[in-house]
């Protein structure tokens, strides 16, 4: 390990981390994982870089130090991130970028038969977005001694328990969606031009606040106006903010790639009757999800509560209200494992963290209220603190 | 249509991009082409929305209007966005968003199948960050009597040569990044925090320049100072710039998704020899190369002119020195079709654009000076106009 490169965790942390990751594999059997989630790859291994357009991986042994594999050029980047021996750092050559002729996973087949890693089980995150039907039906081709074993969101889900050193980049990043939040009700007026605003909800989150700097989120702003507002995911256009426009901001704070997701709305001017009935229904509906964010509970019983209270209001949603949250990094700020939803029987621990995210799509605009939190020993805590309504300015 | 949305390009552009991308589905024997890339997608039908963390397609056959196929709650972005009649969106329940127990593909295969576009050959990017191992896997379960056919880039081929609508909003980019790396030079100093300097990169990137607004770039900004800049990927954090310090800042400006890519280093008071050195050399090698950007030239002709002028001066490239740019969304502003290296006999052609990427990463910094070109009549041109060199602030 070069002597001057910033670790994140304790190597003892992620020595932690990898034996958690080994103990899984031995349930399912699995020899050799190979590991191409971004954020997988950085919590086992320390790797952070904008590489993830290219086919990379950290493959993971029972007894062996884990390997970084990726494009040549990209191997200086894990050269100045990871905890690994530099012996353990592993470039293919550039003519496999991108390529109609070759796949960088023969190359990475090449590597595993050497190692003789082909004869073994190997678990593939199947379902992930940096593992492509491509990349597979090569490996399928070129190890067919190996027995190809499903291990999606393997991984992911060792992740979702945090620790405090986790915890306290959460709490920065909280910090810096604070800021943000403040500073997008500092400015927000009519006649603002969208991406204007935008511009400075960057600045804010980037610049971040005292010590806690940010980090780029796994998603970008959304902040969607009027009918806008009525779809979860569209992000600005240079359109100019109107005297009664309601517009949701759908933001993270993000520090060293852990994330704090938190969405509020803002009224220029009084809302109309029918979003304040909202705004209740809401807020009471999260609160009786939130008493039941404890211990022992299950992630559907804080839906179930939710669901039920806001039916009672005479609000529906017809999605899933939450999810884990943690390192990540795009197109997904969720850890892709528990949901918040009937059906999801996953028992809440402590230092569990997710984004309870009660939105409400509505005919004609949208309503998010959220809260990023983390379970405690007999109930949980907020992450950040933004003023719990829907805002108004006049 | 809703009589308010705001289409980027005409009807005509669009049906345009669809007779092509049918002629090249006839050429290929395809009946119906399922294209995943959120690229290709909004090339083909306007669509825009940070949605492509859950699974999406458009269904293009042809005979019939393409039909958005998506997330039940990303249906209304959807309805905001695309010129497609409304009875072509189609969303699937949100219980098939992250499950174990069932794919957003069954959900596709059982439409597909009322369709009976299940009897023919069905085109499947089979290389795209969008369509994962289990998504194939679960299409070729339940579609056992189609025919499963690679697509890969079958559309962003269709997308090499730009239309002037594409070249104007290409310029706007231009303008952005002219602004941002002026901003840069302006602010940067000894004593300066990275992510201070990031916060305002994004600021004016998103701000944009006169009416020319900024979108997010579909990579983030990467700003490595020294040993860091020894790797081409690594983002920033909060690390104190000092006298001496040399940065490069790989950055795009983005406007209505489409990208003007264009790096620049700054050196913090007067460069060691070694970097005047591979200043020259890297000046010369781009221009070599360039003057083989033209109608009639291969992309062979000008990477091989690139690096052999760079070979002479001393210096050695082991990657790529380009690639097509345009419309993109995370994670690569490339087209992810023509490269700029031995081999790739694509011939340029009037309105293509580039990222002409001659960057060297030397054993204790790294040098980038890049341009974005569009190839003309005759020629080329360079979209942004920043100064060609090593940047020096004293």
């Amino acid at each position: 390990m070069p002597k001057d490169i910033k670790l994140n965790f304790s190597l003892a942390e992620y020595a932690a981390r990898l034996d958690k990751t080994r103990a899984a594999m031995t349930q399912k059997n699995i020899d050799c994982l190979i590991v191409v989630d971004p954020s997988n790859i950085a919590w086992l291994s320390g790797y952070d870089g904008w590489s993830f357009y290219t086919h990379q991986c950290l493959i993971v042994q029972h007894a062996a130090e884990p390997i970084w594999w990726g494009r040549g050029i990209d191997a200086a980047g894990a050269q100045r991130t990871v905890y690994l021996d530099s012996d353990n750092i592993i470039g293919y050559p550039d003519h496999y970028v991108q390529s109609d002729e070759r796949h960088p996973m023969d190359h990475l087949s090449r590597l595993l038969r050497e190692m003789k890693l082909d004869q073994g089980s190997i678990g593939l995150e199947m379902e992930n977005y940096y593992f492509t039907a491509a990349a597979f039906r090569a490996l399928q081709t070129r190890l067919p001694a190996a027995k190809l074993v499903d291990a999606t969101a393997l991984v992911n889900w060792q992740r979702i328990v945090k620790s405090e050193q986790e915890l306290e980049y959460m709490r920065s990043a909280a910090r810096i969606v604070e800021a943000m939040h403040a500073h997008i009700y500092d400015i927000i007026e009519p006649g603002m031009v969208k991406s204007d605003l935008a511009a400075e909800i960057f600045r804010t989150g980037i610049a971040g606040k005292d010590e806690h700097w940010g980090d780029y989120p796994a998603i970008m702003p959304m902040l969607p106006t009027g009918m806008d507002a009525t779809a979860p995911h569209l992000t600005w256009d240079n359109s100019v903010l109107q005297a009664g426009d309601i517009t949701f901001f759908e933001i993270a704070g993000c520090h060293k790639r852990y994330h704090c997701p938190l969405s509020r709305t803002i009224s220029l001017g009084p809302p109309p009757q029918k979003y304040l009935d909202a705004e209740k229904a809401v807020l009471d509906a999260m609160h009786a999800g939130l008493d039941n964010a404890k211990p022992g509970k299950t992630c559907e019983d804080v839906a179930i509560a939710f669901f039920e209270c806001l039916e009672k209001h005479g609000f529906k949603k017809d999605n899933r209200t939450g999810y884990s949250i943690g390192l990540s990094y795009p197109p997904d700020w969720g850890e892709r494992t528990i949901s918040l939803r009937r059906g999801d029987k996953t028992e809440l621990r402590p230092n569990m963290t997710f984004h309870f995210m009660p939105a409400l799509w509505l005919d004609d605009g949208g309503l998010e209220i959220t809260e990023s939190v983390v379970v405690t020993e007999n109930g949980y805590e907020r992450l950040a603190s933004v003023e719990q309504r829907l805002l108004v300015k006049n």
